[in-house]
C-alpha cells in the first residue's frame, strides 16, 4: 500500500528507481514547491535531494511524511550511477540530461504515464486545495464587480482581482489574468493592457488563483452598461452559456475528450458559430493550469470521477468581440459539478 | 546588419535554420508572450507560427517588424523537413524533440550559447522596461511600509505590495513574492504563509515585478519595531550592508562571476560570516528572473558592460533570523549602477 505519491509513482512505474527533476512532478511529490531538486524513489525509499535555500523549508514539510531530505552536492550522475533501470519523465527529458543517462548504459524508462494517471485523478486533499481556490476567485469576482468604474484600464481592474484573491489567502494566480475590454475580447488570449473601461464596453476577464499550489480557472463575459447596441452580443451570449451548460450537463465518466468538445460545439453549430469557437472545450487543472485531459475535436483520453478540468466553450468575432464561460468542474460520482460557480446569466453593470 | 533579435540570432548560430520553441527564447524573437508556438529563421527571414488562440495579437504586434506570422498546423516536422541542418536550444531541447529531428538525418546544432550571449546584454529597449520594473518595485516597497500593522499575516503584506506593484502598471509578479517575519527569515525561499506580524519581528521582503516582459528583483530586511533585543541583527545587518555596497562598489567590466562572488564573501568573513552565505551572490535578470550570469564561487561568466543582475548577499542562522539585501544592478560604462535603489539603511517600522 503506497503512502505517499512517491510510493504510488514508483509501484506504478515499476522501474528499479524513478529519478524526478521537473517542478511540478518534484511538487506533486514532495508537497513543496522548490526551483531546484531532485526526488529520487526505489526500493528502500524517497529521498528530495535540494539545495541550502529550501533545506530547512522541506525538512520542516517533510518531517514525518516517511521521504527523506538530503543536500544534493552534485554531479547528478552520483544519484543514479548504482542503478540498471531508471524512470524519468520522458516527454520533457532534455536530451543532454537523457544522454547523461544513456551513456553510462542505464535502460531509460518513462515515467510520465504514471504521472499523468495519478495526477488527474485527485485526491481528497488535492480537492480541497482546488476548492478553495475556485471559492476565492469566485468570491473575488462577485467583489470585484462594484469597483469597476468607467476610465480604469484593463490592468487596474486585473490589479482589483488579482488583490482580492491575494487578501482573501491565494498565494498568487494560476497565470497572468486576462482582462479585455470591448474588441479586446475577440483575442482569445489577449495581453492585459492599458486600454481604459468606455460605457457599453464588453468585458471578459479570464482568471485563477492558487492555494496550496493548486490552480483555479474561471472566465466571465459581460457588459459594462447598456448602449443598446448590443443586440448580436447578447444573442450569441445566450447561446455560448446555453453550450456551456450542456457540456456540464452531458459530460459523463468514462466519455473520451473529443465527445465532451463535440456537446459544445455541436450546440454553437446549431447557430453557425462553432467556426467561431477556436480553441478546445477544455484542459485538466491540478498543480499545473494546463494538464491531462485534454477536451478537444482530437482528445481520446478518457474523462473519469475525480479529474478537475475546465468547461470553457468560446466565441470570436475578430476585430469586434468575443465572449468566453468557463467554470473550473469536477467529475463526481459520473457527473460535473461546478466548482467555481459564481453567476453566469449575462451581467450588465 | 541585423535589424531584429531573430536576425541576430540566426546570424550569430550560422546554422541553415533557426528552430524556436522555449517561452523565454520565443518571447525575445517575437516580443510576445505566448504559451504555444515556433519560431523558424532561415536566409529568407523569420515566421513566427502559433495558433488560432494568439494569431490576431502576433499579427499586430509583429505588423512592420520583418517577422511574418503563420499558423501552426503540425505535425512540427513538417516546419523543418526541408533543411539540412538546424539549430535549437540543446540544454533545454526534450529527448523526444531532439529525437524527431535526429531521426530525420538533420544536423542538430545549440542555437543557446547564441541566445545566452545576446540575451545576456541588454538592449536599449530591454534596459528601459527593466528600469520601469525596477522603478514600480522601488516606489511600491516605499508605499507598502507605512501600510504595514501588526497583526497582518506574510501573505497580506505579499498581497499589499503585489497591488502596489500592479496598480503602478506592472504586468504582474517576476516571481511569488517572499515576505518572511521573525524565524521565517532563517528560510532563504521561505514560502510567504500566514504567520502573523509581532512588535519586534524581523522582516525580509524579496520582490519584484514585471513590465513588457522584463523583471526587477529586489530584496529588503527591516524591523516592525525595537524591541531592544536585535543588537546582534543590528549588527550583522551593517556587515550583509557593506558587503553589499562593496560588491557594487568594486564589480567591474570584465570580471568573472567568481571574483564578483568573492568581493562580498570576503567581506562576510572578515566576520567569520561566510559560512551563513549559504547561496551565490547574484544571477542575471531579464525576461528570465534567473539567467546569465551566475555570480557565485565557481562561476566563470564574465561580466560585461550592458548586463544586467543582482547584488543579493544574505546570511541565514536556522530558527533564528536570516538578513539579505538585494539590488537589481546593470554593469553600465565598466561600473555598477542600481536600478533598484530605495533606502538600504536599516529601517525601524
Amino acid at each position: 500500500m503506497a503512502n505517499t505519491n512517491a510510493e504510488k509513482i514508483f509501484e506504478m512505474t515499476g522501474a528499479e528507481a524513478v529519478l524526478t527533476e521537473r517542478q511540478d512532478l518534484r511538487q506533486y511529490l514532495t508537497g513543496v514547491s522548490t526551483s531546484f531538486g531532485y526526488v529520487l524513489s526505489d526500493s528502500e525509499g524517497t529521498v528530495f535531494y535540494t539545495d541550502p535555500r529550501y533545506l530547512e523549508r522541506a525538512k520542516t514539510v517533510l518531517d514525518g511524511s516517511g521521504i527523506k531530505v538530503g543536500l544534493f552536492k552534485g554531479p547528478v550522475e552520483k544519484l543514479f550511477a548504482k542503478y540498471k533501470q531508471v524512470a524519468v519523465p520522458l516527454s520533457s527529458t532534455t536530451f543532454p540530461f537523457y544522454k547523461k543517462l544513456a551513456d553510462t548504459g542505464i535502460e531509460v524508462v518513462d515515467s510520465e504515464p504514471a504521472f499523468t494517471k495519478a495526477m488527474s485523478v485527485k485526491q481528497p486533499y488535492e480537492t480541497e486545495f482546488i476548492k478553495k481556490a475556485c471559492e476565492i476567485a469566485d468570491r473575488a469576482f462577485v467583489a470585484l464587480l462594484p469597483k469597476i468604474r468607467e476610465g480604469m484600464s484593463e490592468n487596474e481592474v486585473a490589479a482589483e482581482l488579482e488583490y482580492l484573491m491575494r487578501q482573501a489567502g491565494a498565494s498568487g494566480t494560476s497565470f497572468d489574468t486576462i482582462v479585455a475590454f470591448g474588441a479586446n475580447s475577440s483575442i482569445p488570449h489577449h495581453e492585459t493592457s492599458l486600454r481604459k473601461l468606455c460605457f457599453g464596453d464588453i468585458v471578459l476577464i479570464d482568471f485563477g488563483c492558487k492555494v496550496g499550489g493548486y490552480c483555479s480557472d474561471c472566465t466571465r463575459t459581460f457588459l459594462f452598461g447598456d448602449d443598446g447596441k448590443h443586440g448580436r452580443f447578447k444573442e450569441t451570449y445566450a447561446r455560448v452559456l446555453s453550450s456551456h451548460m450542456l457540456a456540464k450537463e452531458k459530460i459523463a465518466d468514462g466519455m473520451t475528450g473529443r465527445d465532451a468538445d463535440a456537446i459544445a460545439r455541436g450546440e454553437l453549430e446549431k447557430y453557425n458559430l462553432a467556426e467561431y469557437f477556436t480553441h478546445s472545450l477544455g484542459h485538466g487543472i491540478g498543480i499545473n493550469i494546463h494538464e491531462f485531459p485534454r477536451l478537444s475535436p482530437k482528445s481520446e483520453d478518457i474523462l473519469i470521477n475525480g479529474m478537475v478540468f475546465s468547461d470553457e466553450p468560446g466565441v470570436y468575432f475578430e476585430g469586434d468581440f468575443g465572449i468566453r464561460i468557463e467554470d473550473t468542474v469536477m467529475l463526481k460520482d459520473g457527473k460535473v459539478i461546478s466548482l467555481t460557480d459564481s453567476d453566469k446569466n449575462l451581467i450588465i453593470l
